[in-house]
Formats: C-alpha cells, structure tokens, sequence
C-alpha cells in the first residue's frame, strides 16, 4: 500500500485570510476582483502540487456594518462567483483540484448538480463542490426571506439537496454515449437513468443533462463542525474542511467524525480531515513573526469590534482592554463557541480577542521556520487529527508562495508529501474513493442475474 | 455618425442547430461535451469579428421523447452549463462577446445577477445575459412542479426578475473602490447602494457581492414572439433573438417591438433585433445545396416526427406522406404557429414539414453562394427586417468556417460589416446604449443641488 501522505488545499478567499489582508503592501490594486491575481493564486498552488485550490462563499455580503464603519474598512464586499471563477481557472492548470462552495439554503439542486458537473468536464476531472448551508440573515434577505432558516431545517435540506444532486449525477452511464454516426443511435436508452426524487424539500425528475462526468462524481467537501455538521459529512464527504485550534480538539473532532460513517458502511480512509491552518514561514522565526505582526498592525478596531460582532454581538460598549464579556447576541454559528474558548483559555481582553482571531478566524495559526511548520503538520497528521491542511494563507499570493517555496521542499524531505501529482483527477489526487454509479451496477447486476436464469433453463 | 452596420451572433448549441448535426461526418467524436470543440467555435466566430457567440440553453432535457425511441436518436440530451463554459472560453478570447441563456423561472435575481457579473468581470465586459422563461413541462419537473406556470405568471415574474437583477448590478458605484491601505478605507461607503427591492415576486435586499462590471451591466438578450415577450424585449434587453421566415413578417415584427420602445423613453436604436439565420454557403449554389441535403438525408423519421411533436403533439398515428392534420396537443409556444404557417403555405405533408424545419427549426434558411447569402442578409437589413442576424449553422464548427471565410469578406466588401473590433466591449461593438447607474446618477444630482444651495445661502 502507499505511504499515507498529507494532503494540501489553499483557500484563496480575496487576497488572503487575514482580516488586513488587503493592506498589506503586495496585494494588488485591484482588489478582490482582478483576474491575473486568481490565476497567479492557483498557478502557485499547482506549481506546489496542492491537491486543491477552494474558494470560500456566501450568497450576499456576510459580515455586519456593526459597530457602523466598519464594513468599509474590509474588503469583505465584493468577489467572484466561484463556479465563473473556477471554470475561468480551469483553462489556466492541468492537475490542481478546484473547490467551490455552493450553499444548499437557497439553490435548487438541479442548477447545482449541473454547474458542478460542467466544471468536471471543463477541468477534466478537477472538480470539487464544498456543501455548506447558509447561516447568516444578510444571505436570507437576498432570497425572499428576513432571517436564516434553523438549524435543523437547514441540515434537513442540505442532505437531502446532496441525495439529490448524487443522485442527478447518476443519471447517465459512462460509457451510454455511443454517437453511433451510421445507424443514428446517439445513446443507449439503457444507460439512461430518470431519478424521479420525491422528498419533503424536492421533487426532482430528471434526467441530468450533462453526462457522468470525467470524476463519476465531483469531490464532496463538507465545512460545518455541529452535530448536524459531521452526521452529513460521515455520510457523503469526501473531504471535511474543519477548524480547530488544539490538538485534542482536532483528536476529539477526528476520531467523532470518522466513527460516524461505520453507519454507513463506509471506510474511514475514504474522508479526507483537512482543518484550516493559517501557516506563516519566514527563513527564520523573527522574519516569520515580524511579516505576521506587519499584518496585525495593520487591525482597525472597529474591524476587529466587527470581527467579533458577527459571531459574539456588538462589544463596542466595553472596555477593548478589559475582559471578554458574555457575549451580548451571539449568532447561531459553532465559531462563535471557539471564539469564547480561546478568550476564556487565554484569559484575553477584547482586543487581544479580535487580534487573535483577525488572522486563523478561529483556525489554527502557526508562525515559524519551514521546519516549524512541518512539525506542527506532521505533529497533528501523525497523531489523529488530520489528514491534510487547509492553508489559510495570511496574504496571497505572496503567503501561499512562501508555503509552496519554503514548506513544501521541507515535507517532501520528509516523504510526507508528494513529488509529482499521482493522478489527473482530484480524487485520484486526493486518494479518497473513486464514485460509483449506483444505479448502473443495478441495472447490470439485474442483466447478469437474467442472463444466468436463462442459461439455467 | 458612424456608418450603420450589420451585427452578427453565432448560436453555438451543441454540434450545429441541425437535427441531424451529430452525424455530420466531421462532427467530433466527444458530441455535444467536447470542450476543444466550442473552444474551435468562438474561436471562428472571432476571427469573423462576429459580435457574440451565443448559447441557448434549457434546465433539463426539452425534447420529448413522443414517438417513444426519439430522443436517443438525437443530440438533444447532453451540454455543457453556459455561465461555466462561458467562463473557460473567456480565457481563450479576447473580443467576441459571451452570451447564455439564462431561465427567469426557476433562478432567483440574486444568484442570475452574481454569475453575470462575474462573466463579465473575467471576459472584461463581453457578457450578455439572454432572458427566457422556461416553457416546457419537462424543466418544470426538475424544480418541484408538474407543469410549467402559464404565460402571464412567466412574464410577470420574467419582468421583475430583470428588474432586480438590473437593480443589485447598480449596487456599487464604479469609482467607489479607493482600496486605501494608508487610511485603512476599502470603499466610500457614498457609493453602495442597498436595493430593497419588495415586490410581488422577489423579495431582496442587496447589494450584489460583485463590484460594477466593466460594462456597466451586462449585456440584455431577449428571445420570446409572443405580446409579453415583445414588451419585456422593448423595455429593457439591448439585443432581440428573433425567429421570423418571410421579410413582411419580420418587418412586422421590427416594427412593432421598435414601436413599444418609445413608451419607455428608449431610442429604437439601442436595441438590435437579430432573427436566427440559418445560412449554408458553398462555392456553388449546387455545392451548398448539396451540403445541406446530405445532412437532410440523415434525418431519421422518428426523430422528425419528434421534432413536430415539441410543438404540435404526436403525429405519428397520420400518414407521413399525407397532409399536416390540425394539431392535436397543440403546445403553449409561439413556434407552433410559425410551423403551422409554414405547412399552410407550402401545402406540405407531414414528412416535408419535419424536412423543412430540421434545419432552421422555424428560423429562415438561405443556401446558395457568399453573394446570395449577403444579398439575402441585405435585403432585410436595409429594408427595417433586422439590425443583424444570429448565425445559426446547420453543422459545427465547420458550418460556422464556412460563413466566417465565404460570407464574412464579401460582407465587408460591401461595407456591410466591420473590418476590425470597434470597442473592447460587447456594448462598444454592438453600439448599444452604455450602461447607465441610475443611483449614482441621482445621488450625484443630489449632492450637486446641495452644494448649488447651500453655495446660494
Ligand atoms: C471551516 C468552515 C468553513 C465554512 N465555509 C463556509 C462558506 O464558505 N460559506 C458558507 O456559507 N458557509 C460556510 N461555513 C458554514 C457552514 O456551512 C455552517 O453553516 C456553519 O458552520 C454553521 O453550522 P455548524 O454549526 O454545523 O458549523 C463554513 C463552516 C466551517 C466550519
Ligand atoms: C428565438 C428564440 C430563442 C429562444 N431560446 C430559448 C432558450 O435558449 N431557452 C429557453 O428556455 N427558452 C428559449 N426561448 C423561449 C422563450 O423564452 C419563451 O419561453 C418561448 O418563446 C415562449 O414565449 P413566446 O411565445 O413569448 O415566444 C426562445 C424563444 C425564441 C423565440
């Protein structure tokens, strides 16, 4: 069997994680918006040979003007929409994985099953879709609605959004399409498959039309840490993008997850536990934590009041020096609870709160040499808490650039990493399993059992 | 004033808009999802300086299966999504315009506003949206319905959706970025404009997560023939795709939609009407003819009689050498008439009807020579018939070639047609009206009448 190795994925949200990203002296003048900084972000990752690319979403700006100000000092404002972008970077690398999330609150299932589905085709088998549900009101009131649905309601939809999409996807075999140009038969009526979805949220007939794609399947990610959270990702993730700041917590969450899909006959192996890593390298650990503390600087206080805002309530009544108080309006969201045990573990006030939150947002953050930042990967890989890593680079590119020339090298050295892509599709990349198609093994199981029945007469 | 010149799209469904396109002998292997092919397409279509290529588009198959073994007999099953190839084919041109359909349906504003958007930020403002209500029961099935809405419901909700959508591409003013990394300022919060929109329809806040686009707001196609679709056309779309056989029908046509426009304070300028124009040249009149017959001879019966039953219902039951009998599940589109007409005029029998619309499926078809096709381009562009023609060639890409190196240069000749790109745009080079931001506009008036007071004081 093959080495177990780590796998990587960046985040390129705008030009970078860090809450000041933007500001910092390398990010292009054009903001979130300008094309050649994407594809020299995903050009990186490819030259680095990171599984995956992933692009962070919401259906509205997600971030509150509270206290007043402070949404024009970020640029949580305007972005891409990432089927467009990924498709666009698609035509620009080979072999990267390219992640989109896409929510399941407020889409029809068929819409999605299908973008997701052309993007595997453009891109040759490299696509991934990251299933979240929508948790903010900003992103309800842009769909006919004052407030997010609840939790429950939420999750109920988001599976069976996925049952369906899986489903959708199933609906052509791979090999239907014969073009037979002389007899004018263009598929095998066999091969066809009508889903006929009928659920309490959806009524989807079907068929798909776009074919199975060059993946069978697009890459299932899933990102959502509550109960509800890990019971989907067990049951159809490939991939879980998950947060965690200790190594216990990412034991506990690991070991959760993976005991969850027995129940689903499936193998552990095959989901893929990749939490965020904010990981800053410098050639040593002073050059490290100078470029970090450039950034932290550079932390507007009404950014930092608003960082906390969206998920604790607005503290801008209290002291910034004093303690984190109980939080005034916190927001249904499991951050909110990291958030209150970093305060409480480090015994911060508000302000040393927003700071250490302004870079990782509650994901881990490791600041070092080269060699600093492969112990602490291999630290958590080695020991049942991940997997791989979602790189949060602090600032992009230049932040993915210095992981992809200084980090890498060093966990190759290791033999913890890749040397040359293993396959041409991101599952193959990523070792998780290849997708079945349910209803043609069926169909060709009902043939054989016909064919044997008439040999035994 | 500049000299008034014709506009021409290219419809690039699939291998050609030819029933029997797929088994053209140079039809590539992959059909329908090979993605080099429609890379070849716009690549043709902007060596032919053409003004747009365009893709047609529906959410599920729209080709009843009636006689029962059609469908596998067509191409009509399998596409690529339009906003994600579009997208990959950005990457690769740089002026022809990038336009797909999108349905008003089964889509929310907000998510049709965002894509759009985001095409046309990664094409550099050469994106159209084309505007279509969904009209067959078949896609209803896929979005939790058992038939399409009736045409008043369509329409209305048609006409608020481009509302909102053309209301959340006013939600950022275009110089609002100032990006300031001194000062900490991303935008002037001046700038930003919440939609609100509260209608019977839609309910959404805004604003759009994407910034202004290059072109202001995308380009606005609109393809419907009945009353309502010709009003929804008059008051807000930049391009018609109409579909019209005879001159005095589509100078009838011309003029009435031209004739709404003024209720809207628009000049009939600003919008182009473009009928769908199948056109097949050869070097020889019988060269082309025989180009087109041999795709003709390949039209199997089931699936002409297919064809018919989109519109008309199933025939199948009458004799296909004999009279077209009156329609016995006539359906709910304004081509069923047009095919009607066209069976009424040439007193054709079943199989000749199905013949006659496998090319151009109810668009105008004109075979001949580079001289007769620009002769018959002409003569409707001069006499108020059409500003343009969207392209519809029987095969792909070599139908479009054709067109591209025998048509294009004796409509130049003639000084019918560019000879280079005027604008970077897809508004420049269609010389519509440029994108107005009627909420900057109105603040800005505000702002001035402000300071003209106060500078009275
Ligand atoms: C690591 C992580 C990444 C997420 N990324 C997104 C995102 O890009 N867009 C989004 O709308 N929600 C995102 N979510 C939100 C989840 O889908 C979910 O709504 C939220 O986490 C609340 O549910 P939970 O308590 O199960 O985590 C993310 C959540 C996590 C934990
Ligand atoms: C030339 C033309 C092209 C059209 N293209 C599409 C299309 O790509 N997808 C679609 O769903 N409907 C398409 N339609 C359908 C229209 O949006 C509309 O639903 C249909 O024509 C019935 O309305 P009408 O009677 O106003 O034409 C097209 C219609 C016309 C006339």
């Amino acid at each position: 069997m093959a080495k177990r190795r780590i796998r990587l994925g960046v985040s390129m949200i705008g030009l970078g994680y860090h809450l000041a990203a933007w500001r910092h002296p390398d990010a292009p003048a054009g903001g979130n918006m300008e094309l050649p900084h994407f594809v020299r972000v995903t050009q990186a990752a490819e030259r680095g040979l990171f599984d995956m690319a992933f692009l962070a979403d919401g259906v509205g700006i997600r971030f509150h003007d509270e206290p007043k100000g402070a949404l024009c000092r970020t640029s949580k404002n305007v972005q891409f929409e990432p089927l467009t972008l990924l498709s666009a970077l698609a035509m620009v690398t080979r072999r990267v994985g390219l992640v989109a999330t896409a929510s399941t609150t407020y889409n029809e299932p068929y819409h999605v099953a299908r973008k997701f589905a052309s993007l595997d085709h453009i891109s040759g088998g490299r696509a991934g879709w990251n299933v979240v549900t929508s948790v903010t009101d900003m992103e309800a009131r842009n769909f006919n609605r004052d407030k997010a649905p609840g939790y429950d309601v939420r999750y109920d939809r988001a599976a069976e959004f996925v049952e369906v999409v899986r489903g959708l996807w199933e609906s052509w075999e791979d090999d239907v399409f014969v073009r037979d140009k002389e007899s004018g038969i263009n598929y095998r009526p066999e091969g066809l498959h009508v889903l006929d979805h009928q659920g309490p949220h959806f009524q989807v007939k079907g068929p798909l039309n776009v074919a199975r794609t060059p993946q069978g399947a697009p890459v299932i990610v899933q990102a959502g840490a509550s109960d509800q959270g890990r019971e989907l990702a067990a049951a159809t993730a490939d991939v879980v993008y998950a947060a965690a700041q200790t190594l216990a917590d990412a034991q506990a969450y690991y070991r959760d997850v993976k005991g969850r899909m027995a129940r689903y006959g499936r193998d552990p192996d095959h989901l893929k536990i990749m939490p965020g890593l904010m990981a800053v390298p410098g050639r040593t650990r002073q050059e490290a934590q100078d470029r970090y503390e450039a950034l932290q600087q550079r932390v507007d206080p009404l950014v930092g009041l608003a960082a906390l805002a969206n998920y604790l309530g607005d503290l801008s009544g209290y002291d910034l020096d004093g303690p984190v108080p109980e939080p005034p309006n916190r927001r249904m969201h499991s951050r909110a609870q990291i958030f209150l045990d970093i305060a409480r573990r480090g015994n911060l006030t508000i302000r040393q709160l927003y700071l250490s939150i302004a870079g990782g947002n509650g994901h881990r953050l490791v600041i070092g040499t080269p060699a600093d930042i492969a112990d602490a990967m291999e630290e958590w890989f080695h020991q049942d808490a991940a997997d791989g890593f979602n790189i949060l680079p602090p600032w992009l590119p230049g932040g993915l650039e210095d992981v992809v020339d200084m980090v890498v090298p060093e966990l190759q050295r290791r033999g913890l990493f890749r040397t040359a892509y293993e396959g041409m599709t991101l599952r193959e990349n990523l070792g998780v399993a290849p997708a079945t198609h349910r209803r043609a093994e069926a169909r060709k199981r009902a043939a054989m059992a016909a064919a044997l029945g008439s040999a035994a007469q």
